[in-house]
Parts: C-alpha cells; sequence; structure tokens
C-alpha cells in the first residue's frame, strides 16, 4: 500500500470518528510531518461543527476536575467530547499527580472521550497553531465538545484561547492573582467565569470583588454569569452547561461567532506564515558558520542586534 | 541642521545621560522609526555595563513600590536608575492609580532616575524587541541599574525578563497562583524570590511553600535566597540591595553573566528578524485584494489554514 492510499484510510477512518486515527493525525500534526497538514487539508471541509469551549485559570483551581464533571454530564446527554490540555500542571498532562489521573480513568477508557496534552514549552512560536490543528482534527471526527485547558494570562495561552467560540476563566477562593490580571486589562473579560471550590470560605468575598470588576467593564449583548461550582462533588455543573448552552445560542444568533471565526482564522493563517518563515530561517542559519562570527561580534558590541539581523535577512532574501 | 547631524547629537547628549534625549530615544525606537534603529547601532559599543533586573510578579504584588525602595537605596549609593515597566497594572504605567503616582513623585523629579513605561498590547510580537532596545539606551545612557517591571507567566513576559541579568520574582501572602506556576515547572526558578507585604499572618506559610518548591528543583551554584520585604516601609530592602550584589558577583566570577547575554542576544537577533519577516509580510498582505479573497474560501471550509499560509508564502517569496 502506497503512502497515499495509506493516508485516505486515515482520513476516512478519522472521520468515521476512530480513536486511534485521531490520536495519529495529531501526533502527524504535533511533529509537523507534512502528512499531518495534508490530512487537515482533506478534512477540514468537515469541521466547523463542534462548540469549543477554552477554559483557563492558574494551576489548582480545579480546570482538569472540571473538565472531567463536564465531560460526563455531556457524555449522560450522548454527546462525544475531546479534551486538548496545554496546562504542564494538568492530569491530563505530564505533570500529573497519580491521584487526579485516577479520578479520570472512566473517562480514559470511554470510546465516545479523547484526551490529549500538549507541551507548553519547546514550540516557539508554534503552539497555538498545533493546538488549532489538533481541534480541528477533533471537531473533524466527531466531536462535539471540544475542551481546550489552559494556564495562566500569558500570550501563548491568549493565542490558544483565541481558537475558542466561548472562553471559560476558572478561579478558586482565596487566590487573587487572576482576579488582579482582570483588574489590570492583562486578561480578557471572558464570557463566563466559574469560581471552583466554592466551599472555601473565601468563596463570596471573591464573587464581591468579580462583580466589582464586571461592573468596570463594557458588557455589550452578553451579561458574564459567574457560576460557583465544587467540581470535585459535581455541584453546579449542570448550571455551567447551561451557561455554555446559551452563550452558544446568543452568538449563534448575535452573528458573533462567525465574525470570531473569521478574525481567528485569519490571525491563525498569519501565524502559520509567519512560523514557517522563521523555521526556513532557523534552518539555514543552523547550516551557516558565518552566523557564529556575527553572533561573536554582536556579543562583542561591536555589532548590535538590529543590524546583525538586517545582514542576516539581506543574505535569506537574496 | 541635516538628519545625519541632528542624530549624532542625539546620541551625543544619549551617552553624557542627558534624560531628555534618553526619552526621545525610546520614543523613536517604540515606533518603530528608522532613525531609533539607528541610534541603538551607535551607542551599541557603549553598552554592557548596566546589572540589567528584572522584577516579575502578579499585578498587585508591591514590585513598583519596591522599585521605589531599591532606587532610593541605590541612589544613596551614587548610582544612577532607570526603570522600564512593562506592567500595566503598574503605577508607572496607565493604568496607575494616583496614590501609587504619589509616592513616587521624588523619584519623578530626581535627574538621577529615569521612568518609562511600554504598553503590554499591540505590539504583536514586537515588544521584547522594544523593550531590549530600551534597556540598550539606558545602559548607554549610563544608567547603572535598569530595573525590567513585567507581569505573569506568560510568554511574552518571559521573552522580556531574558534580557535580565539577574531575575527576581515578587511574591505577597495569600496569593498562591505564582507558587503553583513554579511548582507546575510554568516559571523558571527565578534568582531572588522576595516575599513582599511579609506584614501579612500568611507570610510563614508561603515561605515554606517556596522552600518546599526549592527544595524540588536543581540548583547548582547558587542558592536562590528569599528575602521578606515590607517595601512601603522600606523594610527588607537593604537586605534585598545585598542579595542582588551577592547575585551579580557570582555570575561575574561563575561566566554565567557572559553565557546568558549570549543566548539573550542569539534570540534577540532571530525575534528581530522574525517580526521583520511578519511586518513585511502584513504590509504586502494589506494591499493585496486576493488576501480577502483567499480568506473568504478560509472561513468557508473550502480551503484550509495551511494550504492558505503556503499559497500566501508562494506569493511572498517570488
Amino acid at each position: 500500500m502506497g503512502p497515499a492510499s495509506t493516508q485516505d484510510s486515515l482520513a476516512e477512518r478519522l472521520l468515521a470518528g476512530d480513536k486511534r486515527a485521531l490520536a495519529r493525525a495529531i501526533t502527524l500534526v504535533e511533529s509537523d510531518d507534512p502528512a499531518g497538514w495534508e490530512l487537515v487539508r482533506e478534512v477540514f471541509p468537515h469541521t466547523g461543527r463542534a462548540a469549543i469551549v477554552g477554559l483557563t485559570g492558574a494551576p489548582g483551581s480545579g480546570k482538569s476536575t472540571l473538565i472531567g464533571a463536564l465531560t460526563k454530564l455531556r457524555r449522560a446527554q450522548g454527546r462525544e467530547v475531546a479534551v486538548l490540555s496545554i496546562d504542564p500542571s494538568s492530569p491530563f498532562t505530564h505533570g500529573a499527580l497519580l491521584g487526579d489521573r485516577i479520578r479520570l480513568t472512566d473517562h480514559f477508557l470511554d470510546p465516545g472521550v479523547f484526551i490529549r496534552s500538549m507541551a507548553n514549552r519547546g514550540a516557539l512560536g508554534g503552539l497555538s497553531e498545533a493546538a488549532l490543528q489538533a481541534a480541528l482534527l477533533m471537531d473533524a471526527a466527531g466531536k462535539q465538545d471540544v475542551w481546550l485547558e489552559t494556564v495562566g494570562v500569558g500570550q501563548a495561552e491568549i493565542d490558544v484561547i483565541d481558537h475558542a467560540d466561548t472562553v471559560v476563566l476558572v478561579l478558586m477562593p482565596g487566590s487573587g492573582d487572576s482576579i488582579q490580571a482582570l483588574k489590570a486589562g492583562i486578561m480578557e473579560i471572558p464570557d463566563i467565569i466559574v469560581v471552583n471550590k466554592a466551599d472555601h470560605p473565601l468563596t463570596d468575598t471573591m464573587i464581591r470583588e468579580i462583580r466589582g470588576v464586571l461592573s468596570l467593564a463594557p458588557q455589550r449583548g452578553w451579561r458574564v454569569p459567574i457560576v460557583k461550582t465544587e467540581a470535585l462533588r459535581g455541584e453546579g455543573v449542570e448550571e455551567l452547561i447551561g451557561k455554555l448552552d446559551e452563550h452558544r445560542a446568543f452568538i449563534e444568533a448575535e452573528g458573533t461567532l462567525s465574525e470570531r471565526r473569521r478574525r481567528n482564522l485569519e490571525a491563525e493563517v498569519l501565524a502559520i506564515c509567519t512560523a514557517r518563515l522563521r523555521r526556513d530561517l532557523e534552518a539555514r542559519l543552523a547550516d551557516d558558520a558565518s552566523f557564529a562570527g556575527l553572533l561573536d561580534e554582536v556579543v562583542a558590541r561591536r555589532l548590535d542586534p538590529a543590524s546583525a539581523a538586517t545582514r542576516i535577512l539581506e543574505r535569506f532574501e537574496s
């Protein structure tokens, strides 16, 4: 069997919802294998159906447990679910504690649930692209809910969360950094705010603080709900599912969904272009002995970084 | 007077330590004016002398107050100081509270202190580059201490903090997110950890947690000190200055300083190249009517983002 027919069959198996085909496809994309890009090209017309929900929040806020609880309810509704975790502290990823992993065993064995993690490091500038490709593959494989799990307030996380149709910020009481980030305008106002671990005595204080921040932010149309959950015991999760569905209906009715997707796809195309240009540049420099010499000049403060860049680009473009 | 001689005199005034020349120079760099890059080229041989200290920590941890207190002590030692703040919640920047600004008035009027903020948004991928150029200009202007103030754990912040010779993480008791980020390995272990607002009852709990995290991290040579401060009252700041000087002496003696600087300058050269490639690409696409058509195809799911990127790059490179 030649490579073309193998690939056809991988695409077919993926579109039929085969879990192993999906896993293989994401590995191809993650390792930047041309076959992976080819596969996304093939299945792309079958995407756009999944509800892509980004869950962001500091490590320890309980995002993974919450995703576990949400998954359980979505499965009970008969929907297929995929989780893409790019949080290195998440039990879905390598930084796992055994105890957390055990709580997820049910889902690992369920053929209707697909769980995948991606590294938060190493993929210089390319993590967001790989994450989108993976989400598209999950969508093509018939997953109706794709959960994107990310940490924190940085640019890399923002780039990933931009692929989501609905953004959920998960906070836990007593941890003020995220609220400060919202207040300072570093973090965009999400679509839904969850206060998880809501059995904590500081829960109501935190909710008051969040209301304070939201009252200052311009809210057009959609009013950001605050949902209290105790993900470990499943409390509040049904209400959260309700809010997710409401938000989905809202952005579909208002046309915001297609606007968001257009803007994000444009950013994505540009980011893929930039990542490829950078990769080509690095490959050429790796083979180029004069680059080390140029760098020596910079380190000796005889040549400034911008002039060194100019010289490199002149050579690269010629 | 022609543009060349104006520029010579700006460089001369900058090297003589003229505050207004420095402000003008940074504006040129920030607005990506070719005259700014030319100026950096001219003064670059006079750089490399300043101690560049990055202070990072969540909004509200008191970084700005701490920088104010450190500045006061450095001025008493007769050293010249520059602050580059890229924290939008900082009183040095626009997100300021009046009360915080007032505390800094002394320094604003001191000719030996230069304070500048940079926006955390909009400068897609270019913030880190502009920040390095600004730090180089401050260094060339004879500032012996350059404080780089950043927030959070994201990639943009990490890129900026990589320009620092010494990295200080500022924590406040009761705010666990940063510790979680350290524990999860999202945030690199800094060179010095400060627990600010140390009059808080949870200070000792936090210090125990930090010790726990540090005991798990590989520490070769330099043992990361934990310094308790109450920046508002100046307490612990003298000890922090001592640790900063110790770390500086350590990295100079071990050769780590020149290694770090070489690695960072290399990353910088590549980042400038990439930013310019992206800017050129965007400029060409802005003039290109067929780009909108290509994007329509992507939105309609008839053309996948990677194939769209390939088509654009083919045109760009031809």
